[in-house]
């Protein structure tokens, strides 16, 4: 017997197939009107099947959160990898077995000691890394200033040491902490502009910068025009989420992943619901809980996808989710969702949860389920 | 070549086997001095070495979360299980499958919905479930208050529906809000007299009620007496955390599971360190963010585990975290933490950061290491 969304074991990570194939239409055709390469993060689904459907859909190569992801990712064939978080020296050795096996793996330094590391190494052990400088567009967390001396220092210290300066890269974080088109659109003109200065003063000096890498999924999204830049990478858009409907760039009807969970028990004078979902399902992250609006643990909708608005996943333990009505408790909550009943739970963060699975369940159009494995750990 | 602090991969969850050992000794000690079974809860853990070591301690039984891990314990040679949340209807097949292949798995009800849909099973398989009613005592989540009609009614249910009414359990959750010995044992005596007027209106009704159950890390190291109850439930205690440090029942040097890290980068006007463990590795629990000292994501240790007083993980992105000094920024943060230095993080909360990986590394007094699995999803 084929499992279906009344048969399946709960908590279950659904991905809804049509919504996920659209988001990931989306991004692509924006990219295709800016003119840019687009290199979706897989960190957020760590699935191979939702990686080869945004290569499908038009995306050119990957970017990654770990070494692991590299490793799993170019067993299944993807060969073209930035791995987008600073370098630690202990890594390289594993960076460079990568590359000697076929991996076109990008590294990345935001530092003199870091980038004397890959030198010293990659010397040592006659391998040239392609070597990417983060820049910090917007203090959020690491990067040199586009107009720090440590950015051509860094460049040198690379390009005399024999290594491959690949190019500049950077992140916009904090375009998640904004709500409006216009600070969005703001944002992504100041991590265009600050990347393509970085860029501008390595060529001024005599050094190549083939790559100019941006984005955030806001950022890529609002963008009104990407010039001088080479490629975006963005990660959560393919499934989108809670804080990126707060942040405006996705409604809750382009959701993709949704945790299916089981009512389990009632405190009906309270107007709870008890359900099978707890933090372990739905993960800690709270990250509309400084937003405009707070979705507690997670949005409440019907099995079938259908937003019941209002309902919100208000509590959360290990393996408990306290489901509620905002405002007045609903006392008939034990009636309107019975022992037994199954609901969807629209998730805060998606990366987050997404990372508290084993597996996803793709939905398809005609109730169908496909187990989709996805990686865990390091 | 073994692996050493040095050496391994990072992050890594790290278990100080010493400490373990002395939080097991320690709660065990207690309850033996309160004359009362200890059946710990695996969910904390989810590790077989772990649970065998609170076996060999004195423990007796273990408290699952999922059925998941009543299959794995019980693969392991674990028969005495309660399975310690509510009863979804579609489990119970699996609850049968588990008890014809010889566990003696308890289930929980706290409803006369959910008790009938057990007994409808039961009588439709031929199985008589040992069932536990869930009282609630404190109000925090699921459960029947012990003055309630329902606890009657249900309990005639399964009953007279031919089940074996296995006792009542509590779990006094709310005592993780509290952080003064005098509230503790307070919370202590309410979880047990609740819980034990509740097997006393059973035993007025006629009908059996052999277990009587209580717990939570907090009130089983604070309760002063426990007369009545039959056996206690614990968790956290195993590895303790800064949740646990802040409530009064531990200490920094308490805590047997760390996230070991490596510096990655630095922004040193900032007084930033960046290291190589963000919410991925510690979980997205901000546990102590609302209790009398807020850790950020996590206490920084040197890597031989020297609580370094005042530097905490202040930010966390998916694999960047944001290493910090509280107070005024560290400026010589780059000299003191250099590229390649390790260290660990103590976490907020021990059941969610264990969570995030799929092994525990094990750590001697001899500075080896021991790789010990986790179970991760349902």
């Amino acid at each position: 017997m084929n499992n279906t969304l009344a048969t399946i074991d709960t908590p279950a990570a659904l991905i809804e197939r049509s919504r996920m194939q659209r988001n990931i239409a989306r991004m692509q055709q924006r990219m295709n009107e800016l003119g840019v390469r687009f290199r979706p993060h897989v960190k957020t689904s760590k699935c191979i099947a939702v990686a080869k459907a945004q290569r499908d859909g038009g995306a050119q190569g990957i970017t990654v959160s770990t070494l692991k992801e590299a490793e799993q990712f170019f067993a299944e064939g993807f060969t073209d990898i930035l791995y987008a978080v600073g370098m630690a020296p202990h890594r390289l050795q594993h960076a460079m077995d990568l590359r000697r096996r076929g991996c076109a793996l990008g590294i990345l330094t935001d530092g003199v000691e870091s980038a004397r590391a890959i030198v010293e190494f990659g010397r040592a052990n006659g391998e040239v890394f392609d070597v990417l400088i983060e820049v910090d567009t917007d203090g959020h967390r690491s990067g040199i200033r586009p107009e720090e001396d440590a950015l051509l220092e860094v460049a040198h210290v690379l390009h005399d040491g024999g290594m491959r300066l690949g190019g500049v890269m950077t992140h916009a974080g904090s375009s998640y902490e904004l709500d409006t088109p216009e600070a969005l659109r703001a944002m992504a003109e100041q991590e265009r502009s600050g990347c393509v200065r970085a860029a501008q003063r390595l060529r001024d000096a005599g050094l190549s910068c083939p790559v100019v890498s941006v984005g955030s999924t806001p950022t890529a999204l609002m963008a009104e025009a990407l010039e001088g830049v080479t490629e975006v990478r963005a990660g959560v858009y393919v499934f989108f989420d809670l804080v990126m409907r707060n942040i405006g760039v996705c409604t809750e009807d382009d959701i993709a992943l949704s945790v299916l969970t089981t009512v389990i028990g009632h405190q009906a004078d309270k107007g709870w619901a008890i359900v099978d979902s707890g933090w372990m399902a739905m993960s800690r992250d709270r990250g509309t809980q400084k937003q405009k609006r707070d979705f507690g643990y997670g949005q409440v909708c019907s099995v079938d996808g259908t937003v019941l608005d209002g309902y919100v996943l208000s509590g959360a333990n290990q393996e408990h989710g306290i489901l509620s009505r905002e405002g007045a408790p609903d006392t008939g909550i034990a009636a309107r969702f019975p022992i037994g009943t199954r609901l969807r739970i629209l998730p805060n963060h998606a990366c987050a949860t997404g990372a508290q699975f084993p597996e996803y369940q793709a939905l398809s159009e005609d109730g169908s389920l496909e187990t989709w494995g996805r990686f865990h750990g390091w």
